[in-house]
């Protein structure tokens, strides 16, 4: 086991109902603004939850935050916020909703052009406490201090993380999942599962707790996540996988071990480049990815096959299964693994390479192995 | 699931070399109190990394707090943090030492007789900051706000909890360990063992999450424990146990699912009047325990057997090896099971009987199904 540091202060709030003990979360007298996307939140009943927890306080709304939120839309509210005194977010929604957000709470102190945070990794010295009621479990960012953002204007989506952007509390009841479209509730089962794998399918290094914590929040996604489709008002599958998908981002399986994200990568610039969704990608890169690099990630692969699928076999069979198993899950979920799915034309693949290295993404993956001509196989055996 | 709330603020320092980067969490200007146990720091290296950490800032030491750390030895410390002005305390040792740290750091600002904490519930409304540097895995006490303590004149030993004496900080450096006496080592793992039994082999409610993980942290310690005897100086498997020991009580597994904690209300009543140490009391309960249960936690037993330890069978022949499979881990860690093994009489079991009584322990375990004839049952079955 690396050595490692571990905090994590978000408060979790989780089950049915907790929406309507935010209140005593939020400091007295605070001026909230709450945050939302599209509105899915005012059909769903989320947003009447919100207006009854928070009556009696001082309280503003934005609206209207995009999915990969804009920067120019995250500046609208950040002048709001200014203008209305605000000293408390509360982000309602998916994880755009939230890692937009993120950057609010940042953008509002800092000094010069908060696109700096993102472009420049200027580093964020203060940040307006910001707490969250998640309405689709997938990113993890209800309980992280990451978060990614867009420019409208340059189409360029960069990332930044502090610890300053933890949200205080989180609130995570699944019963609000329930009337999300089956495409999201897909596609975020697979985002969770390959953040798991981004930390876990690594080279090992004999921490066996977290390999073991990374095995069991994968087992509930494989077994929970097909259920979360054919019966979407079963609560208790809905929170077996609402739970998982924060612990798969929470900080804790990823700990004092080598850390990959490859495929997250490689995937961005799919959706840079044709507009897939995240998860789409990370569905057709992952199981490539895990055959091109069969070798340096054997003995991983083979574990993942015994102890999440219940495999066996000799070592190249075992390897094959599991990597069919991987797939066979995305599938399961409705999220196809090969670009062909897409009508993505074979010649992408020369852009795509030229991209990573155009962002400086030249040696990718914990062994920093993965070169432009490895990502161009894998993206090859992935049409 | 059920509905819960989890925050765990404590940041973990984890490995090797750790104690050395204490002081940046320490705030600057701090007048730091040391406390420790009996002086094994001394002799381990501990005490020296400690001194190099804390050059130049301003520190005091208090040592000699005992195993089951003593009220009347934790008032003297009290004193005399009052008495220099102390503002951060910094617990060095096992579970005694931080526990005995958590009522300082309570009792410095209670208004009245601080016995009152423990023995009347008496709220805690403010506590000084306390961290730990931590040198046996075994309690947890290290990431929760927990403590017990007894008290010397009348030998009661009674617990206490608040979320503001979780440590700010706890370093978890597993080279401490390797110079710890094997029967510590081994109490240590099947203490941690059965603070996980005692969240997880419960009336099953759906929490794969929490099921999955508790498996993890169980296959880690019968994995890992034996081999922490063998080999007292193999860092990874040191690791591996530590870790697994602070999050078997950090409050991740137990969110959500019933609670039992049977095995240790009749445990602490063996402990009280033979003097054995807790692990071996734990020992000794649970499997008989889990006999006396076998109805009531059929289904959560079988799932131990089946995912722990690898067993298949009928329901009752699947039930008997799991406890058996349970007993033997416990016999391979050289802690016996029985109470016959300390010579203690069968006339001791209405004692202990009447000393939960005497306790109002009358219905114990998650469907508070554990009468006093069913503790003599369980008792029984232990001789």
């Amino acid at each position: 086991m690396q050595n490692f540091t571990f905090h994590n202060p978000t408060r979790i709030l989780f089950g049915e109902g907790q929406i309507a003990n935010i209140g005593a979360h939020i400091p007295a007298g605070a001026r909230i603004l709450v945050t939302y996307g599209g509105g899915s939140i005012k059909k769903n009943g989320v947003y009447e939850q919100i207006v009854k927890a928070l009556e009696g306080r001082t309280w503003f709304e934005f609206g209207g935050i995009e999915v990969n939120p804009h920067y120019e839309t995250l500046m609208q509210a950040t002048a709001l916020v200014k203008e209305k005194n605000i000293d408390f977010l509360l982000a309602v929604g998916g994880g755009s909703v939230v890692d937009g957000t993120k950057l609010i709470a940042a953008a509002v102190y800092f000094d010069g052009e908060p696109w700096d945070i993102l472009a420049k990794n200027a580093p964020v010295t203060k940040a307006m406490p910001l707490a969250c009621v998640l309405t689709l479990p997938a990113t993890g960012t209800e309980s992280n201090g990451n978060s990614v953002i867009t420019k409208a204007a340059t189409q360029e989506k960069l990332a930044f993380g502090s610890p300053l952007v933890y949200p205080v509390f989180s609130v995570l009841d699944p019963a609000t999942t329930f009337s999300l479209p089956a495409k999201q509730i897909a596609n975020g089962a697979v985002d969770a599962f390959v953040h798991i794998i981004e930390q876990y399918l690594t080279y090992p290094v004999d921490a066996k707790v977290q390999d073991r914590a990374a095995e069991g929040l994968l087992m509930t996604l494989v077994e929970e996540g097909p259920k979360a489709l054919a019966e979407p008002n079963n609560y208790a599958v809905r929170a077996n996988v609402m739970w998982a998908a924060t612990q798969a981002l929470n900080g804790l399986i990823g700990v004092g071990v080598p850390q990959d994200w490859a495929t997250h990568m490689i995937g961005h610039e799919i959706t840079a480049l044709h507009g897939l969704d995240h998860a789409q990608t990370l569905a057709i890169v992952l199981p490539s990815l895990m055959n091109v690099q069969r070798k340096q990630k054997s003995a991983k692969i083979q574990q993942l096959g015994r102890r999440v699928f219940g495999l066996e076999g000799s070592e190249g069979e075992l390897i094959d299964k599991t990597i069919a198993a991987t797939a066979g899950f995305f599938e399961q979920m409705g999220v196809p693994t090969k670009l062909s799915a897409y009508k993505i034309p074979e010649t992408s693949i020369n852009t795509l390479v030229d991209n990573l290295v155009k962002h400086g993404y030249t040696s990718l993956g914990e062994h920093k192995d993965i070169t432009p001509e490895v990502a161009r196989t894998i993206l090859q055996g992935a049409f």
